[in-house]
């Protein structure tokens, strides 16, 4: 590094751009001179003079002496046009717009590839756990044969909540909002749209694949009742949004579901605003990198490390299309019933499903709930989930982009 | 990356080294030759053909088709001679040899630097775990508060079956050794030398500073008596062999000491074969890491991974002598003592200590021991403790190398 600053253009002045602004003037050996700041609201109170900011974000993408961006904004149209110009200039890029990056992930790397232009997004995957630097660092020469991981932490602080101060669903999502961990639509959220972005990130670096993430069989928390967790209690159990990704046949099957878990699995203590993430490594094994999932500095951080690597290159993508070796793993998912006469059919699609592929489908026979040790569908008000259920979700996808774990079950229910 | 292939020189064929072999035929697209394995014991019955080896290390070393070496030995004169040679000709070395290294750092690091010859050594840290990657190239711009691990897993491995099967230290060792997770002469992990290796080898790229090894206060774990299980079980804690380091004024301060730990602590769960290791970052918070911190394969695989970063280049030692600036961090000992008659003594030491630095020391009042929150120090066949023993630990100490932390106490129990 020369002694000259980079001239940084940054976009979007949120908790997490305003995180990333104060690191800057206290680390990176003081190289960082952030030329201006693009926001939207031109009537929003700042902590900074005016004359820190620009209201014409394109005014920035152009400037001439602009060297590298700082994409932080959550508006998915400014975004594509800053990240998309900005690779096909040769400017480097560092963003933290996960939904933006997920949904265009293909051309973005493809992009980024062909102008060997870095653009890194550890700060978009799991705020400040450095799970994209190692999966494309360090394990870039090792078969991955699944993730697993809690990295969605507004989820993650209301599962608490509801099993810490025994309160409903709506009661703990309302706390949640009041206290500024959720937002106030929460769907990207608590429908684990969030978690889906995050997962195809990973996925890329982890198998070399991009996962499209309508091909997320993706089931959040709306339907988690406290009963839930008395009973997931009274099983010794702990109920977590758990995201699931691994190889399947020619693909990769990503799934974020609520889960089951003993109370013993290292992801059943990890509270509110922690995310967890294991890698299970073909040759090196199981390891679990946990951290800080969110948090205007954590996630500032993030972006600032990003800054300093973005100036030595971007990732390898060294998986990116090759075949990998995975080892096969299971996915165990149990289904029981609301009601005992539909246990034959739900033999017939365990039986069936379980035929071919590595997902394994239990009964668990009760009058209560057909549910998922990971997976835990529901089917109405009062939690229960049935078949019926199942093909309502599966009616949710788009047929033509039907994920492994959806086509199985759709064959059955639907036939 | 060229088609061709780098020809690589393996010295040692133990378990690691036979790991690395193995995958480095599987892994690595296939461009890593292996010239020759450099053996000592020539009677030893091997898997590979004999002309697969030599029983002269330095005929492969002055090799002249030698671009690589994986340095896989025990041998702590050889492989000195090896890495330092090796640097000297500007060939790329990679180690698993911790004793080694973190005996000579300062030396092998400015060589390195000086060479610009790449010498990684994560496999020497804690097997798979990829902290020495993460702290020099994700950690480099951030202010590391402290580090805290089981580096060790023989000691693990025994302090799990002590409390699990209720046996003394004697059997759990014995159990050890004839599984092969303890070595004839255990002193090197028992007494916790090879926790210290590895905490040097994370202190300089944690902290920028070489932490002599000898300035480490170590106290290991042959003293832990079923009774002591036994009474932390009773307060709800779990004993743990804890590494710990962090800055303390101009140095910083290692420990290795057995530690009482709650029930819930992300530590209490790390089982036999795992390592964990927790980076509190000044900006980004903690940051745990887990995986395996042995065997064959894992610590094959971390060797492997070096390999192919070395062929891009070494550790980039970012922070190495510039100055940090970490927030103070508190360690809190608890001294009980064997003798109400000594309490006096004891709240005296406890005062004049906690006046000047980060460690704050806690009575804990009964009759059997004097022992340590952090910190389990025991007087004798019984586990108890006394000052007196402390005293002991300094004696042994080198007095012109005193820690900080040894210093305090000294002054004040030899006073």
């Amino acid at each position: 590094m020369s002694t000259q600053k980079i001239n940084i253009g940054l976009f979007g002045f949120g908790p997490v751009g305003q995180g990333f602004y104060k690191l800057a003037g206290q680390r990176a050996n003081n190289k960082i001179n952030i030329i201006r700041i693009a926001v939207k609201d031109q009537k929003k109170e700042r902590t900074l003079d005016r004359s820190a900011f620009t209201f014409d974000y394109r005014e920035l993408l152009h400037a001439p002496d602009l060297e590298l961006i700082v994409e932080a904004t959550d508006d998915e149209r400014a975004g594509y046009e800053i990240i998309k110009t900005a690779l096909l200039k040769g400017i480097p890029v560092v963003s933290a717009n996960k939904k933006l990056l997920a949904n265009n992930l293909e051309e973005f790397v493809d992009l980024s590839i062909k102008t060997q232009t870095p653009l890194l997004y550890e700060a978009a995957a799991a705020g400040a756990i450095p799970i994209i630097t190692s999966l494309d660092s360090y394990f870039n020469d090792e078969v991955v044969n699944a993730i697993r991981g809690i990295i969605n932490g507004t989820t993650n602080y209301i599962l608490s909540s509801m099993l810490q101060q025994g309160i409903s669903f709506e009661t703990a999502l309302k706390n949640a909002q009041e206290l500024g961990f959720a937002e106030s639509d929460p769907k990207n959220d608590v429908d684990a749209y969030d978690a889906a972005f995050k997962l195809a990130l990973l996925s890329v670096h982890a198998f070399g694949k991009i996962l499209d993430v309508n091909d997320i069989l993706r089931y959040g928390i709306r339907f988690i009742k406290k009963e839930d967790h008395q009973e997931a209690e009274a099983l010794d159990k702990v109920i977590k949004l758990i995201a699931h990704v691994f190889p399947s046949g020619d693909g990769i099957e990503g799934l974020v579901l609520p889960t089951w878990l003993a109370k013993e699995d290292d992801f059943s203590s990890v509270s509110a605003e922690f995310n967890a993430i294991e890698i299970l490594a073909k040759d090196s094994g199981a390891h679990l990198l946990k951290g800080k999932g969110a948090g205007s500095l954590p996630t500032g951080s993030a972006l600032l490390n990003d800054v300093i690597k973005a100036l030595s290159g971007g990732y390898t993508y060294k998986k990116l299309n090759k075949a990998q070796n995975p080892d096969g793993i299971e996915i165990e998912v149990i289904l029981t019933l609301k009601n005992p006469s539909e246990i034959n059919g739900l033999l017939e699609v365990q039986k069936q499903v379980e035929a071919n592929g590595n997902i394994k489908i239990t009964a668990w026979i009760n009058t209560r709930d057909l549910k998922a040790q990971i997976g835990y569908l529901e089917e109405n008000e009062a939690g229960l989930i049935s078949t019926g259920r199942i093909r309502k979700v599966i009616k949710q996808s788009k047929s033509d982009k039907l994920s492994c774990t959806e086509k199985k079950i759709q064959n059955e229910v639907l036939n």
